[in-house]
């Protein structure tokens, strides 16, 4: 047989490896996430990566093929088989898979989803999910804890209030005002290609837009900066004045704006309705200390198209990072959720409520380097260098010791001498190494060379002569401080 | 539009659900054994779940289909894909991909891989590795501390020397023996299919069907219990002798061993090599203090049929458990690996040593509950019930106090009165809940109910006369006793 072709070493399109400290700060993150979550009572769940493709609802009966976006393939029965495409689908079919579960079933769960979709920057056909739910109340209790958890979940990560914000808005005050400015939505489902979904469309840009883009999108249509024009919900301008004013009750304090909703609904069945659960979510919320600085009301939020029946809530971050042409801008939504009711109606064809939101891993990692660039780091490990292998006992011990204290220690394994085991440490990003020769052994000492200094000194970061004479490069110290100096350089004092 | 058929909701063949305690068990497991591996300054990589069938080394060429056991799929260039069968071809792909990776690259990798084969009890089409390797270097340092890794996870875990066993042996030994023997182990990968491969499963079943049983498959065939007949190796007498007194040498002390085996070889270059490489483990591993009742050198170890080059290992578990049959047996391999030194040799056709091993994530997780019931426990949130509604506040205050001290707290959610309360939380096996109506606000007081006692009096598992004496199964507190009151049940004191 001739020799096989070599392929060559590539990740498929909208893939990525990630690799050591960033891979760390997330995991430590998620920890941090799921904390808060356990804390709650809610309970782990884990569902496998592979699902029937018509559990995801991505099945299209009609060409007997899966919906684009979902990577799906074929068992050996013939069947299609799917990558999950979010944590929610699973969900429901655990909840008809598994009638006996105690209700309200509460579950939080951390996996991948995947999505085959064109990758862009930031943007990845597998990435992380971090969802918690509780399912089978309607009870607004749920609703007020989840915007009570994601506030919780902000200020484990370290953002204060102030650094963040969840806004609720619900999807039934928003059907109220649409209802009341004249437009069907005795089902927004059925209605979802019509003049509704613009609305929804046109609402949700507003921050981009600006009021005066929305009540563009919301009449005749609107041209961008680029000649682009989008086509508009041909609204009348009473309509159209309606919705600006729902929309200009932004910045109310809560009980304010329950209020005003209240006026601005009224008449509406479910707009009333809407408003009520807003204010028993104000009540509760009030009742659990929750004040305006952490929680707010915002009419403009909409939380995409998802299906969404009821309260919705998105974390967001108010600092401000300087996007890529370099403009001052809100980081903005790290998290998002809402309540809906038919979760299983797809299995069992009946209502149960249900209420949760997930975080934005990936989004929320972005925002606590730009917060915090010290948190990062970078490895915390440090390298016992190998200068005799007839001391190879010797160096086994010092490693051994910082590692019983705690500290992760490196032996060097190859095949390299000093020079280049130094250069290893440094390519590695390692804040030290432990140098020890015939000398030290002899003198019960150690040399620790702390390689953040070098690093810091090639960056031009500091005064050169300034850091020799501070915070010497290289030290040699009895051998009982070696614990306590590497610890000192580690934690960069 | 007709309404669609509802999906039946289920898994697809060989994969689970995994709920509440058991993942948060293999959860704090998984980040015992990573704290070990990150201990040793070993760095984290993920890789994607999906890669190209080519990178797994799962192509078939010649027909242009995967092999069987992948789950595979087509890209929108036609190209397969495939779930990772694996984390070490994901490692090959990372290393020929990064050519500039600071050598020794050290990392740990923990993730679902993926196999479409026939399930059975305790296999699954998902489940979890949990890898460590050294690439890059030749030196046995590496594969000495491929063994004190292994045992420190052991007893990261919980186990003591004695408990477990790291046993060692050395593929150039096994081939040396063999040279020794007569067979033609010039290349030992391409003789696969001759009787080198027929030798290797005799010796691999030696546990199963003892020396006599090895002898029959080394010679002519032997018969099993239920009268299936295995073809054996039709070795000569001399051949099976000489084999024969390699395994017999087990149970000897390294040093003792590597004597034995070295004049066992004596003659055979590759069988030299692997004893030699056997004294320089020893060597360093006596340097480190790991002695004998840690690491053990085996020459019965084989790890299967892989194609490890030097060194294999394997973490056994010694104590006594029964099997299915009633039958009391050693609990066994938990963990195991090897050096392999051609691992991109299929990508850049070069090649690059490399050592490390795999945990049995789902083995160590049984093994930890055989060993230590106790361990694996059960929810340790609470419950608040909701017994007046008009004292929400009041309740939500109650679990905001005891999420603040640590301990996980759930207010109930859902529609239920009391009774129902407090049956959902015996269903979900909280371990107590916390009761408060109109009197015990007025009197500053709580009450709260072990629920523990109340299930282990339904298991009769203890006597409920004294249970009631000795520990009432509902008590009303002082309301600053909650946290201490609940920690106490929680605890199980």
């Amino acid at each position: 047989m001739a020799a096989p072709e070599r392929p060559t070493p590539r990740l498929p399109r909208g893939f990525r490896d990630v690799f050591g400290d960033a891979l760390v700060q997330r995991q430590r993150m998620i920890e941090r996430i799921v904390a808060v979550y356990r804390r709650y009572g809610f309970t782990a769940l884990e569902t496998p990566i592979v699902e029937y493709l018509e559990t995801l609802g991505k099945y299209l009966p009609d060409t007997d093929r899966p919906e684009g976006g979902v990577f799906a393939f074929r068992d050996e029965r013939d069947e299609w088989l799917a990558l999950r495409y979010d944590l929610t689908a699973p969900l429901s079919r655990v909840m008809a898979q598994y009638p006996d579960l105690p209700l309200p079933f509460r579950r939080y769960q951390v996996g991948s989803v995947f999505r085959d979709e064109k990758p862009g920057p930031g943007r990845f056909c597998e990435f992380i999910q971090c969802d918690f739910d509780t399912v089978g109340t309607a009870s607004m209790l749920a609703d007020a804890e989840v915007c009570s958890v994601l506030g919780d979940v902000m200020e484990a990560l370290g953002f204060q209030p102030g650094d963040y914000r969840i806004r609720v808005n619900n999807r039934k005050v928003l059907n109220g005002v649409l209802e009341k400015a004249g437009l069907n939505v005795a089902d927004s489902r059925e209605d979802v290609a019509g003049p509704w979904l613009t609305v929804l469309r046109a609402i949700d840009k507003l921050d981009r837009v600006g009021l005066d883009g929305v009540a563009q999108l919301l009449g005749k249509g609107r041209m961008d900066e680029s000649g682009d024009f989008t086509k508009g919900a041909a609204l009348a301008t009473g309509q159209i004045d309606t919705i600006l004013g729902y929309l200009q009750l932004v910045g109310q304090e809560r009980g304010a704006l329950v209020t005003a909703l209240g006026a601005l609904t009224a008449g509406s069945k479910v707009g009333e309705e809407g408003v009520a659960e807003l204010a028993e979510i104000d009540r509760l919320l009030t009742a659990a200390g929750a004040g305006d600085e952490r929680i707010t009301f915002d009419p403009t939020v909409v939380r995409g198209l998802a299906y969404y029946t009821g309260p919705v809530y998105e974390a967001e971050l108010t600092f401000e990072v300087k996007d890529e042409k370099g403009e001052v801008t809100r980081f903005g939504s790290v998290a998002g959720g809402g309540r809906y009711d038919d979760l299983v109606d797809r299995f069992l064809g009946k209502v149960v409520p249900a209420t949760g939101a997930s975080m934005g891993v990936d989004r929320l990692l972005a925002a606590l380097e730009l917060a915090r660039p010290e948190a990062s780091g970078g490895p915390d490990s440090v390298l016992v260098v190998v200068m005799d292998p007839n001391f190879m006992a010797e160096y086994m011990g010092l490693a051994a010791e910082l590692r019983a204290a705690g500290v992760a220690a490196e032996l060097y394994m190859g095949e390299g001498r000093v020079g280049a085991q130094l250069r290893y440490a440094d390519r590695r990003g390692l804040p030290a190494v432990v140098i020890c020769g015939e000398n030290e052994f002899a003198s019960n000492e150690v040399s620790v060379k702390d390689l953040a200094v070098g690093r810091k000194l090639a960056q031009g970061m500091s005064d050169r002569k300034q850091w020799q004479e501070e915070r010497p490069a290289q030290v040699t110290i009895p051998r009982g401080e070696l614990v306590a100096t590497v610890r000192r350089i580690i934690d960069g004092e």
